[in-house]
């Protein structure tokens, strides 16, 4: 039995997905709880709620994803990656280049929090057609001065690498690279050309992107079921009118 | 000279905050860079924006808040917390409090962000007032569904501690404890209608908010001259429209 039960909604990448790269790209086994475990044993989204809700865990998560190792379950998508990152060899040589591995994950986070925020820009409550008129707005901002400042700073901080600019932290492969790997994939998927566009500018990052991409158990895992592909429930969507012209 | 050097804009509490009280509760020195060094000096304003942009910084921030320890340099307000957490005895007494501790803030972070959208649902780039007819939707989602969920939740975990209902971490003072006062601080002061209806609910957070601001060094702070005040340049802003009924 795999030791790490990963929960997380089964229909979408969304946050669940910067933790499956980094169990995938490390060939660590794990259960994906609500996909994994059929619904009439119990198991499927139902199992993932019962989780979720259960009065005798000390440390509730606010929202999935979590991760349940032994008797330690773990919210938050950074968190569980802080957790994950020494245990998987993600996380750099020391301390230190794990804080740096984690420092950018957060950065990360909230790139991703504000491309969620492009179709949701009211309520998550409501239909994005609901809110569509202010999405177009937000979603202008963020492809004209957002992602290319995300992106911007990421090819700094590739080019200041003094280990060379092929990873984010030191000379290794690190939580925080999968992470910019699924950034990038999320943004060409709901931003086509302003992604394009941005990424133009960032060779540094495009080159990371496309060495993740060529690693064999990202290969493999990426041409596996177990990729749900991009749809119009998750963080990155498409809906071409949010990408400008 | 102070060990630690806070880098943060010099008028408001901000995200910076969550860094000041982990620093102000446990009496540790350090330098408010951008206040307390004189702009004639070299200091000021001036002086975070040099650092921020430092081209020999191989750990560039995206943003401020940064703490400068030494050779250390470290963005991202939980990842700061994260480092100062075992260092001034304020993340639990393991790992897993650590962790826990650290959860709490990346939950806390998420609803200061949505906290501060409330008045930016579109852009920072743009004055409130250019996007007030959005912030009106998306303050009213933030007050009726957000903030009850979010108090709601601590409310639970401070249930559910096996330690008793005054810590959110084990029986001890730990910096998610200060954090969330501070999140009930700017909740009270943006929206004091709706802070004190969802506060009905949740006894024992209004309970910790009560004990920290009790604490002799909390309350030394807020009185002195370092606390600055909440004003409209700040993540909590008291624009009366945005509280509703």
């Amino acid at each position: 039995m795999a030791d790490y039960e990963l929960h997380y909604w089964p229909g979408i990448q969304g946050r669940g997905e910067f933790v499956r790269l980094a169990l995938e790209a490390t060939g660590t086994p794990y259960l994906d709880v609500a996909r994994d475990a059929p619904s009439h044993d119990g198991g499927g989204e139902a199992a993932l709620i019962r989780r979720l809700r259960d009065p005798a865990n000390p440390t509730p998560s606010f929202a999935p994803p979590f991760l349940v190792h032994g008797d330690i379950v773990i919210g938050q998508t950074a968190a569980i990656l802080l957790y994950l990152g020494p245990r998987l060899d993600l996380a750099g040589r020391n301390e230190r280049e794990a804080l740096w591995a984690h420092q950018l994950q957060l950065t990360i986070a909230d790139a991703v929090a504000e491309a969620h925020d492009t179709h949701h820009p009211i309520s998550v409550l409501l239909y994005y057609e609901d809110q569509k008129d202010t999405a177009l707005l937000r979603a202008k901002d963020f492809r004209e001065h957002r992602v290319p400042k995300y992106l911007g700073w990421f090819e700094e901080v590739l080019q200041r690498n003094p280990a060379g600019d092929t990873h984010l932290v030191g000379e290794r492969l690190s939580y925080a690279d999968l992470s910019l790997f699924q950034l990038v994939e999320g943004l060409r998927h709901a931003f086509p050309k302003s992604a394009a566009r941005a990424l133009a500018d960032t060779p540094a990052v495009v080159k990371l992107h496309d060495n993740v991409r060529r690693r064999q158990r990202i290969r493999d895992y990426l041409h596996s079921p177990r990729r749900i592909g991009f749809n119009e429930d998750g963080i990155f969507r498409r809906y071409p009118e949010l990408d400008g012209e």
